[in-house]
């Protein structure tokens, strides 16, 4: 074993982790061994010794969480959840990375008992355990009663270099470390190892100072191959509870192997047979692959003391719920994602008022009038922004930011949007609250992949991204959003709404907060526009994303558009009118509703048979489809410049006038 | 003044530089006063007593170079630049933010002279510094010889808390320590505010600590207002040549403004007549707006210091050239950004032996092949990957990793995304090199906004997305791009080429390199694809970005396709010939290159009258374009699975069978 340190204490649980690791990478032909034999002693403490759940119920408000950061290492927590009890038999690891199975190639919420979250893009996993952490903290802080503790548990997070080379890592641990998040722990896989070789050539930081910098509790670097340290270590981040800790875990990737471990060999690809066997002498293990005794099986199981632990919960909950009835029933409502009892009223109400003070004003500040509206009858809403809330219009008369030492409903994310949105995707994870976020709309960039992962884990987080066009004026292109709205649309699953005025913005936050199976987006302007007036059947229609705004009798075209552009449409239909052709304005506030209407519907608001103008201040890529081949779309596909926003406006051809010719032209 | 310290010793150089700054912004009405008037001490100490740079041409090779990191301060630069020498007039500040001025919102390359990159986007422009630094680096490991360092020049950047909120900062800055950037010198604008206002409630980190754990040299923190603590701090920054060096500056934003110093109040927007006139009295500047005395400009101009330094380099390098002609020769041309004179033969003949070798290889080995074929003849070639080489397969046979201790020509950049494509911006800007990046492309989204950047700067960067689809398999849907390839199309001034096989592969890559006005995406597989024989002329016409790769006599559709779907479609375009049914096949590497062809070309491509049918294994919305109201799209509107390819392919419709049951449909 080309390894310059002692070996560690092989035993049958750890043995048990590295043999199904070895042997599920081996019948896939592909996946990941190094990590899980890596981790294994870590995995074996944490899980056997700390880790506070139930394989029999993995939704158990109360359980600990445990996310697998370093997600490629899939198998560990596949072995995990099956040597501890949860419904992941032999069978589904037999099948790992195949079609369909409970154990894809990277953990996916939703796939696999016990999988908290969906990790593989590196960074984030450490960042929804943020979140995580953040959500119990801040449950805590509203449900918990003197003597009824009934939110208090801890989040455990393992991680390697890659997440602490990404960017993200900063952002999250930063603020976790302001926040005072003492019950995130974090275990530091150092094996000195990443894909392109040993790492000094390209990471050299000090970690542990690293995190000391953020307010961290760091200790080590340990043993990670010493469950006795593991143990001391946990004991001692479960013991502070005003700081996240990290435990410097320094380990062996791919330990037990005799020829691939310590190497990157062993990161990313089968061992191999002949290495398979010769790591089973090393590990004193000589069972057949799939194979586990049943004492070892017995060792590992945690169902019997997971329903122990849960059963003791539910007596403290019932005790919390006869002295405190109705908090204990908004905490199931709150866990369950369901959204209040009087919430179609209260919504009601309010979309009537807003309908009826008929304002012309930003959609941004529509946006923010509509939290206020909506935002007493949702105490699980849950906002923030990356240092924009004056800008964004995030915060409402009830706000209240979230500190270091007391709950809220607001976080001051800092100018960190990558993170926001994944800690984000954490809160939504972990249950209790409806995460709404914010930035501008170009800035939507830095955290595309935290959005992108919101859709695929079907999160509900809702997005404010203001200063959505070359409307914003003066800041220029760097600040101007060209392709975004457009590059949002195609994120499978994630709805984007871009309205045009108070009422479509209501539309679009009550579509946003109903729907309990993803993110949605609300791109919204910096400038004023104008109110429109709608019937009530056309109210009613704005959740299909797209419907007949203005029609006009005999009409020859038809215009579309979205957000700012509703209004130059409907003037441009004027002035159509005034020469004699008339043409129907439509409003496509939700091309991603609009697309799952039945073909019927589409037809009726986009006739086949009339030709189409699209306007849209952004790429026209996204438009043909809805125009066909004889129509004409009416973007941008420039960046756009400096300067006040009535100027850029007519600059790129955004006028009525040019419209009103684009119209003409097809006819 | 609310603010608990004493006032800095106000003078006429730093009064003109506040003065410029209020009055710019209050006449545009729109900007950001607080962070040049917090700034300008530090300003006046590093352009005055140490920037060596030469305003009568900016572009002189061994310049200086200066970043505006927390780019929203723009009318520092502009104040600056005009103050200096640079052909930026008083007339130019009075067009502040105005349409097509030299003085855009944000600092804008290409639009002022003295501005070295595009800055406003947080945490990009410290990390475009690190490149900036990095080719120096490298640049003077090439071409110096002793006696002979006619590559010798820092890098000085300004940032603020939001530079160092954003994770980009953390990747960046942690790289630079590893590689030990002893000439890169950035300075923290400390003020302790961002937009949210006191930062205490959301970063709280220990800088000084954090930036030591990176390997950085830390001075300070110092008084930001101090000019003889600030002169010191630079002494002994320019002093240690093997660490970065960041100086901690404690300011107050808005120095000067008795009302809104030290307040968020003057972070982005005009101070007001009122509070301009009292801020007048207080930095002792009673001169009208844009008024400079004489004896200002006097003090600030750099021109005659400028030329003598550039006359003295001059002097050092015609010493240089007569002892290395050649070497002075190449470097010339290498600051020109031009190809060696032999380019095209080279480039042909590589061409040639692609063509004749017929590899059926995948094109993430086709583009590893491109590499070797073309490097040797280039080596400002400056390459590198996420910490994927052999994944991405970036090397080639003459890659030399960099080292702290050694130049190179690969960079190791670790897990580090946008990092690596905001520091390689900073390579291309300064000049010298030709940087290509990898991750895979899923992770492009990681770094999406530094590709809009490069796009937007018109950079040459050629950026290598390996594992291009659900044909990467078992790593599943966070591994794999659906809307990526479609996203990035969408991008201003972006290229994509999405080929199809080896030939492809490499006209992409000579595409890319001989593209001075902007980066290119090549979106490659991670599994084979067959090798197609072509004509010359459809060799030629590869350029074009879509072409007609197999035709049919009388053919009544076409299939259009990119990357590894062709093989489907030309399989497709058999079993149809098989069934009497002829049809046209189209390859598309690159629809932005078709879309810039006249419409002849297009028509004769793509023929009006014909049904059509696109095949892309992603979304579907981009493809309406090409097929019209009649056509279809054969694309995915759903996250992947994990699984093996093969089983992925057929469970997604991607097929030829299926290919052929849609163009039998459209007939």
């Amino acid at each position: 074993m080309p390894i310059d340190r002692p070996l560690p204490a092989f035993n049958d649980l750890t043995g048990a982790i590295r043999a199904l690791a070895m042997d599920a990478v081996q019948k896939a032909n592909s996946g990941h061994p190094g990590m899980p034999m890596g981790m294994a002693e870590i995995a074996e403490v944490v899980w056997r010794r700390h880790l506070r759940h139930n394989p029999t119920n993995p939704k158990w408000a109360d359980r600990d969480r445990f996310i697998l950061s370093n997600g490629h290492g899939s198998m560990l927590i596949y072995a995990l959840l099956h040597l501890t009890g949860y419904d992941v038999s032999i069978e589904d690891l037999k099948s790992f990375r195949q079609f369909h199975s409970r154990t894809p190639g990277h953990p996916e919420v939703g796939y696999t008992p016990g999988v908290e979250t969906t990790t593989g893009p590196l960074g984030q996993g450490i960042t929804n355990a943020v979140g995580f952490a953040l959500a119990e903290k801040l449950l805590a802080a509203e449900f918990n009663r003197p003597g009824h503790a009934v939110v208090d548990h801890y989040t455990y997070t393992f991680l390697g270099d890659g997440c602490l080379m990404e960017g993200v890592s900063h952002e999250a641990c930063s603020l976790a470390g302001t926040l005072g998040l003492g019950k995130l722990i974090a275990y530091y896989d150092d094996n000195g190892i990443s894909i392109d070789g040993h790492v000094e050539g390209w990471f050299t930081d000090d970690t542990k100072k690293r995190f000391e910098a953020y307010g961290w509790q760091v200790i080590g670097p340990i043993d990670g191959h010493d469950a006795a340290a593991i143990d001391a270590a946990t004991v001692s981040a479960k013991a502070e509870t005003s700081k996240p800790t990290l435990i410097i875990c320094k380990t062996i990737i791919g330990m037990g192997s005799p020829n691939k471990a310590d190497s990157h060999d062993s990161h990313g690809a089968p061992l191999g047979a002949a290495e398979i066997e010769a790591t089973r002498k090393v590990i004193g293990w000589d069972h057949p692959a799939f194979e586990i005794p049943a004492d070892v099986y017995a060792q590992w199981s945690a169902k019997e003391a997971g329903a122990t632990r849960e059963t003791e919960w539910n007596t403290r909950f019932a005790a919390y719920k006869a002295a405190f009835p109705e908090l204990a029933a908004e905490f199931v409502r709150r866990m369950a994602g369901e959204l209040p009892a009087d919430w179609s009223a209260k919504r009601d109400a309010a979309l009537a008022k807003i309908v009826e003070k008929g304002e012309t004003i930003a959609t941004r500040k529509a946006s923010q009038n509509a939290i206020e509206a909506l935002a007493p009858a949702l105490p699980e809403l849950l906002g923030g922004s990356a240092d924009l809330a004056g800008s964004n219009l995030t915060l409402w008369s009830g706000s209240k930011s979230v500190t270091r030492d007391a709950g809220g409903n607001y976080i001051n994310y800092g100018v960190r949007e990558f993170g926001m949105t994944a800690i984000a995707n954490g809160l939504a994870l972990h249950g209790g609250f409806i995460p709404y976020t914010a930035t501008f709309l170009v800035f939507s960039d830095y955290a595309r992949n935290a959005i992108r992962m919101a859709a695929l884990m079907k999160q509900r987080q809702i997005m404010v991204y203001t200063h959505d066009s070359i409307g914003l004026g003066e800041d220029g292109p760097t600040h101007q959003p060209v392709e975004h709205v457009a590059s949002l649309r195609i994120i499978p699953n994630l709805d984007v709404w871009r309205p045009c005025d108070t009422v479509e913005t209501a539309a679009g936050w009550i579509n946003a907060l109903e729907r309990a199976d993803g993110p949605t987006v609300l791109a919204l302007s910096r400038q004023n526009l104008p109110f429109v007036a709608r019937s009530a059947q056309q109210i009613a229609d704005i959740r299909r994303g797209g419907y007949v705004l203005s029609d006009a009798e005999g009409a020859k075209a038809v215009i579309m558009a979205t957000g700012s552009e509703v209004a130059l449409a409907l003037t441009a239909q004027k002035q159509l009118a005034e020469a004699g052709i008339p043409v129907r304005v439509v409003s496509m506030p939700s091309t991603n509703q609009f697309d799952k209407q039945d073909a019927a519907y589409k037809a009726a608001v986009l006739p086949v048979n009339l030709p189409k103008v699209a306007v849209e201040a952004g790429v026209s890529a996204h438009w043909y489809r809805y125009v066909g081949s004889n129509g004409a779309v009416i973007g941008m596909d420039s960046f756009g410049e400096s300067a006040p926003a009535g100027e850029l406006f007519k600059h790129f051809g955004f006028t009525p006038d040019y419209v009103k010719k684009a119209v003409e032209a097809l006819l």
